[in-house]
């Protein structure tokens, strides 16, 4: 358990080696969030890419620092993309999440996350309705602590507290805004984020509270300079390039 | 036909239920609008959900309160994501609607939106030109009306003066801002807003007259903020989300 | 050889040539690109159109002024999409501008790029590891002038300085701003400015050289005006639609 001095501290050094270092981040995700997840990685100071053909998709893995896989669009092509994606990844030991947008509302995307799920991802970001449809159970701390270790991977699962737990280290951060909810592929970037993160810090637990601490901190940053969810979704790349750590020390919340 | 004083009214009806119910809108729409489309109905209120795979369309469509269909970028995928998508729309009675983007560009796309015309859409939305296009005569308030009658939809054809008519009942709108016109799928978003408002209005000529005033003032507000249409894109939806009842007594303009 | 001031001047000439005629610039481009591309034409005052389907692309690329093939996603479809819509372009010598986008992470993207080379495109426009990935030299404007000369096309390398150069006549520019680099899909907006400036000046050097130069003044005031690059994205838009004659006078620094 990190007391808030220390993933300020944790959440600086994260942030200075993504901004050292520029990992490629290459990014399996949905054409919605494409854009966006783009630029707050490239706000981060690493190296995006996106494609999804499978002819290339295995040159793009093989000089990645880490990997994204979102299901927001289900489609064939991106399905394939994805196997093409993983088994290398596994095989290289790459870090790669997983975020399983709107399994609550689709059926066989929540079937696909399962056996995504059994190649151990280092990551599982998802919110509330997601835990649920994806383990069965309700959205408390506990029960994604006791998923986290019988999936043996780390679920960060967001909301207006966001848990992010190995099975065994808990940690709760409370930061953030409401605009956050109100811009479409924000979870996706957040995302993005922590896969970022996981390719400068091995230990995965603290990559992902130290990026979602980041990110939350971003929120509330921009949520002060604007007038609403538009030029928000602007504050939040210019905020998440800017953040200091000083900013982080006064304003990380964690437990 | 409404005074400015009553569709002011209205308007901040519809879009009070808009953000008390959050209705949820599938859209079948073009890449190029996906990420403004479901930030636009986000800060309206709504829940955006962009899926064309079609093996789950149906189960985003099962749960959809309106759907907008969307021909900006016509490819196979699409089309049949559109057949998926009507079928159980004219089915459950779902309200939805077409926005024949392009149309006068493309004989392809004017043949299919005749062929989902016969499927009756709840709302026709186009601007002059596609008017045009797709029902051969020229773009003025009569024969929006008569083609309205023909086809028992109701037209909402966009420009300077917005027309609303299901034939019988007509009315113009005279908000908006040229600025408008200089943003990629701001027409597509404004379809979707209508979608947003058939959802918990049906009087569907209503909801659209309803949508496409609150449309119109959220753009003279964002114009008076902004130095070009970069920023105007981002007030846009700052404006939409802020908009409340006294803004639109003070603003709407029709007759 | 232009002088900075000559240059100005052909840069504002051009601009308003791109204001008066409105030209229609079809774009293969990724879907990341899509919509920021289609916003900086919109605000330069072109009209684009994004269609891949193949079915259609042809009347797209009938009634067009200029074709921009991006490959920033090289998918199979937008491998289709860029035959159809170059075949027609050379026949009617429609001009046309290739932005090889990744050619350096990806040889498939490499091979593809050298075979369109050998159709003639106006632009070959790229950045400096794009262009050693592309020629096998080392990324200096002597190279440029050679590779150009042997492809018989413009090559415009950007980066610091961006160079111009047909073989015979070179041209550098020394406008922009780091931000630029940190937007998703700046270099390929950066290129549709090009392409609508082939469309309105017959000569593609100087069209080239025109619209890169207007585009780093746009990106140098747009610079001034925000706190990341979030909102920068924004006012490289509105900087773009709001540059005169004299503020290139001002800024242009070209040799």
């Amino acid at each position: 358990m990190h007391a808030p001095f220390e993933l300020a501290e944790i959440a600086a050094d994260v942030l200075a080696r993504i901004r050292d270092c520029g990992p490629r981040v290459h990014c399996v995700t949905n054409p919605v969030a494409q854009q966006y997840t783009a630029n707050m990685l490239l706000a981060a100071g690493a190296l995006p890419s996106m494609t999804i053909s499978p002819e290339e998709i295995g040159a793009f893995v093989a000089s990645a620092d880490a990997i994204l896989v979102n299901l927001g669009t289900f489609d064939i092509e991106r399905r394939s993309a994805i196997e093409v994606a993983v088994a290398p990844a596994a095989e290289r030991r790459l870090p790669w999440l997983i975020d399983p947008v709107f399994i609550d509302r689709s059926p066989a995307r929540a079937r696909f996350s399962r056996s995504l799920l059994e190649r151990w991802p280092s990551v599982l970001r998802l919110n509330h309705a997601q835990f649920q449809a994806l383990s069965g159970q309700g959205a408390d701390a506990g029960a994604a602590a006791r998923f986290a270790q019988a999936c043996a991977t780390i679920v960060a699962m967001t909301g207006d507290i966001d848990v992010v737990t190995d099975g065994e280290r808990n940690s709760a951060i409370a930061n953030g805004d409401p605009l956050m909810s109100l811009v479409t592929a924000m979870g996706c970037a957040g995302s993005a984020l922590v896969c970022a993160a996981l390719a400068v810090e091995t230990d995965a637990w603290m990559a992902a509270l130290a990026a979602l601490a980041a990110f939350g901190v971003a929120g509330e940053i921009a949520a002060q300079r604007v007038q609403g969810p538009g030029s928000f979704a602007a504050a939040m790349i210019d905020a998440l390039h800017g953040i200091d750590r000083g900013t982080l020390r006064a304003r990380v919340k964690a437990s």
